[in-house]
């Protein structure tokens, strides 16, 4: 990978944890409910109602606890009492209140990359719980510029990429989602790194082979530098 | 004013109607609640509930539709349906779900400053929103830059200056709240430009004198033409 002016990173599971968490809230959701449905029936009703609030509510921890809600609702027809709606709250919140931890070799090559090449937070969900992610993690000072997107579809990568006044083939994007942080960003001719992380959101998943697409796939962050090299 | 080359403007109560739909939603929640406690009383329960969980959920209506939740849950100790919840997470649909109504003279404003000088959006709440609120008004072709910010105080506006590379002598913004839009600009040297709208959230207001704080005053936002020229 020659000419590689730009390089932007996924934050969620490419920086740092984030997926495992919603997994144990949806748990512990179905925990909560397990008098009215078993768990799988459960998670798979929260999905449906995610998706369908998606387009509304985007992505994100506070359209999370929206759903979780309107799903409790759903699956007690109603004649749940208030208090669950309380528990579903507390679950919220605590997912807020997470401390952040780093992903293996995030810190170094960050660190490593910096100076080289003009660093880039590209990331998904709210913007208020992003940015202070971003703090907790204490990785601020490595990026010269933030950018929390409503989504990351083609569209989106241009818009930034215009913003960053950065042509496609200077500009290299990191990240663990297939569909959100590689397919995207080959689209419109820039490069794309996968690494990929044990947890996946069903939404994340892509159908279909792969094989026709030109990426690179590492299995730890820290293996991008040799090939920048 | 001389020497401006960025105008920015607030979005909400600026560019279009937002608050009077906050205000209308809360009435029709009062409503719902009305034989728990009186009205006002549960306004000063709900907005008691929306500062507590200002800092952990940021600005926007998905925050807004969590602390009304957790206000029902208070209010009716726990002992209300979950049906009720139904009804408020409806009434949030319907604000994310509401048309643009632009404030008076916006588009005319707008059509004449781009060119002559940068145009940018700066603005708080969910990003997603926010986003769509600007596609729905029509007005994203006269911007060069939108920045949804977490929060609207010195230090943000330092980070939004320095991204546009701007110096705070040539930077103007325009807004109808004095506590976000014209006190912490001021502050940072920059020039600000009241356009008071009719109705303000209680967070917003400020106390204390403002005799001290030099900025214009303005009716309708079409009048900041003559006073750039």
């Amino acid at each position: 990978m020659k000419n590689i002016k730009v390089i932007a990173f996924d934050a969620d599971d490419t920086l740092w944890v984030n997926e495992p968490y919603f997994r144990e809230t949806e748990q512990k959701f179905a925990e909560l409910l397990k008098e009215f449905l078993p768990e799988d029936e459960i998670n798979k009703e929260l999905f449906k109602v995610e998706i369908k609030n998606l387009s509304l509510y985007g992505y994100g921890i506070k359209g999370f606890m929206l759903s979780m809600i309107e799903t409790a609702s759903k699956i007690t027809n109603g004649s749940g009492k208030i208090q669950l709606i309380n528990k579903i709250i507390k679950l919220g919140k605590q997912m807020l209140n997470k401390p952040i931890e780093l992903l293996d070799g995030v810190e170094q090559v960050l660190k490593s990359l910096n100076g080289d090449y003009r660093l880039v937070l590209a990331t998904k969900g709210d913007l208020l719980d992003q940015e202070r992610k971003l703090i907790k993690s204490g990785l601020e000072k490595h990026f010269h510029h933030i950018e929390i997107m409503s989504d990351k579809k083609s569209v989106d990568y241009k818009k930034l990429l215009k913003h960053l006044d950065c042509k496609p083939e200077h500009f290299l994007m990191i990240g663990n989602s297939v569909k959100s942080d590689v397919l995207p960003v080959l689209k419109i001719g820039a490069k794309a790194v996968h690494v990929p992380f044990h947890t996946t959101w069903s939404h994340e998943e892509v159908n279909g082979s792969l094989a026709e697409y030109n990426y690179l796939e590492v299995e730890n962050i820290s293996e991008i530098s040799k090939f920048l090299k």
